[in-house]
């Protein structure tokens, strides 16, 4: 256990959004940097489906978090200006309450008695948390991947608690391909038969269906072409090889094995099961009836959004169609989409492209009117379904209306930071 | 059985690529319209990893076939002209010999006992069948998906043995992403408890791990841009829920499920395993040291390649590189692209998109000689390296070089049907 993470017990009952409730509520989480006496300087930050709240190092546990060079003093989300905090999200087996711990009316883990969870049920322990905190309305709610649908979920349910909000490589909701994906990663646990519909041994469990199920996840979270340029064809050296018909021939299978190895000691199988579900669940039509009216609620005074092409999970469209839909809302709005070749995990791996986009977002004092972006939207000048070409947003801005712009000219006292060179 | 159903028995014994040996191999195939006197108008089509060699229909076997409305009189490979011949991989289930015929030696089946099996061996049995039936060299040797694969193998063991050479969505050898997708799909058969380490019940078997490996086919041979538009969020009506919690929830997890219970009463495990592994392993490079070396000693005449878009298991840069190769090994070459969203699949469903090439590169009667696309690759006003943008093929030859040629403008004799309109 981190030295880093601290608990914060939920009094009373939780009640979860699709039916059930949940005793004795436990929300661990990390944080970094001060809160200042306004209290209006904290940042929240939802992770994806696996990460832990050990989001960076600190005094107290010195290990490198997950978002190392993201979050620390000069670092672009910058502890000496902002108070940090990760949650881990409840369903998780990091500290907070999920289908691994124990049910206090039984004593024995939930497994598969855990009420259905959503990513809703996920955003609203985050925010009994801050509650907790006497943090009322955050400075920046950041999440990438499920984490931001979880940001999303969040800021529909306090529409005006979250002043700036950072989406990265999510959606408003998943589409059929993401959907078939996990369902299989989720068959391939449940079909293992030392899953035991749940009743599995803690210390060794599905082992099988967690490797091959991450495996597919790592197959998702990554790109043809990433594998393309690191590995080729690249064959097992003969003497790693197992000499039966059907040992790994090939550097890809390898490394997938690896990683898969690595995973599988350190992930509940019913809280995989249960995370991986709520993000096909998620939908932010839920909240208004459509994604539009959900995000004309969020109460965001700006945004950005960032997006990467090789991304099959939440292919770029998915961004596009976040960004377009704040602007639509009178959101001033960035769309940042980049040519990282990791696929959804470049957020992780491809820092040098992902660390200027965030450190211009917390950098920027945006003022609070209606930017460029949803003037150009009103006059008619920017259709509201972005087009899919591969062009730079603020290429496409500048296609589209601003006819005089120049590449890193400043729109003075706008507020678009896609029009700003970086 | 299919009472168009033929057997060929290889005389002796059949020596494998990778070693070990079969006796008694026997080939299946089908075959439609009449040899010419010449014997000069055999069209072989060698087949995707799960078909049967019963393409098409015809009296013998009235139900329709895998390839039905490309096969047939009138039809864009048409019967009144070309005796067209199918063949059921060595390796497969449906009548040639494969890990589920018995061991002449033991009477049991071979199961993992079967040597490795390459798609240059599927290509070697092919090539018996044809001796056997006198036919030397082909008007046109055909392969869709691995049989595209299986097709390059035939030629470049048999330079010159086939006069035109048509490849559908498929590669000179798989690059990792594919890999790790099949050898994911294999890991699901062998993990699944009851494949009992090849000694499964031949009624039974590993109906999971078959299952599973199934819907992860599906994902990859379809589109993420299909499903979305076949299926979105649609939900399963309530009454056909499960009611537990993992249960489908989504149309698209109904329909994987559906298409996977239909698969696996038909496959066996074991051939399915050694197929896939087949697939993995084939590299044209190994026939010359490079693949610009084997495209170079097929001997074929003229050569179409045809390629989805929306493919992720061969995507289209792979048949950019088996186009521009064949193009510089000097084969007249046409380059198909087409935006079907079916993706790797679109062969089979995308009828109305895959006819007219098809059939305009049947009825062709290309001249023999040195078609444009060689000659701007020499001419250096062509790169063989084809950019990946996503322009058709002619607009690309438009830009690169043949300035004046207006779309569907045909070059008088030069035999390049990418510069003809549809």
């Amino acid at each position: 256990m981190s030295g880093a993470r601290r608990i914060f017990r939920i009094p009373g009952r939780f009640g979860m959004r699709r039916g059930g409730a949940l005793d004795e509520v436990q929300v661990a989480y990390e944080s970094w940097g001060e809160l200042n006496a306004a209290r209006d300087n904290a940042v929240l930050i939802f992770t994806g489906l696996s990460p832990s709240a050990h989001a960076a190092s600190s005094a107290a546990d010195p290990t490198p978090g997950w978002w190392e060079e993201m979050i620390g003093p000069s670092r672009p989300i910058d502890t000496r200006r902002f108070h940090v905090i990760c949650v881990n999200s409840l369903g998780s087996c990091f500290g907070s309450t999920g289908p691994a711990s124990p049910d206090p009316a039984t004593g024995a883990p939930y497994r598969l008695d855990f009420p259905v969870l959503t990513l809703e049920d996920v955003a609203a322990a985050g925010r009994r948390l801050l509650e907790h905190l006497g943090i009322d309305v955050l400075h920046t709610l950041v999440g990438p991947s499920m984490g931001g649908m979880t940001a999303l979920a969040y800021a529909a349910q306090n529409p005006g608690k979250a002043r700036r909000l950072l989406l990265i490589s999510c959606a408003a909701r998943a589409l059929p391909y993401a959907i078939a994906l996990r369902s299989l990663q989720r068959e391939m646990v449940l079909q293992d038969p030392a899953f035991a519909a749940g009743r599995y041994d803690a210390a060794a469990g599905p082992l099988p269906g967690m490797r091959m199920a991450r495996k597919l996840g790592m197959i998702t979270y990554r790109s043809a072409r990433e594998w393309e340029q690191r590995f080729g064809r690249e064959r097992i050296a003969q003497e790693r090889q197992g000499g039966d018909g059907y040992a790994p021939d090939f550097e890809i299978e390898s490394y997938l094995e690896a990683n898969a190895q690595k995973f599988i000691g350190q992930f509940d199988p019913a809280c995989y099961l249960a995370l991986s579900r709520a993000s096909d669940l998620f939908d932010l039509a839920e909240h208004g009836g459509s994604v539009a009216a959900g995000l004309g609620r969020l109460g965001v005074e700006t945004a950005m959004v960032i997006g990467v092409e090789t991304d099959v999970l939440y292919p770029i469209h998915q961004q596009r169609e976040l960004a377009a839909g704040l602007a639509q809302a009178g959101v001033p709005v960035v769309l940042e989409e980049l040519p990282c070749i990791q696929g959804h995990d470049a957020f992780l791996v491809d820092m040098d492209r992902f660390r200027p986009p965030v450190a211009r977002f917390f950098a920027q004092d945006q003022p609070r009117r209606r930017g460029l972006l949803g003037q150009l939207l009103d006059d008619g000048r920017l259709d509201a379904a972005l087009p899919e070409s591969r062009v730079q947003h603020r290429a496409r801005l500048h296609i589209a209306g601003a006819a005089d712009h120049r590449a890193g000219h400043r729109i003075a006292d706008d507020g678009i930071a896609a029009l700003q060179g970086p």
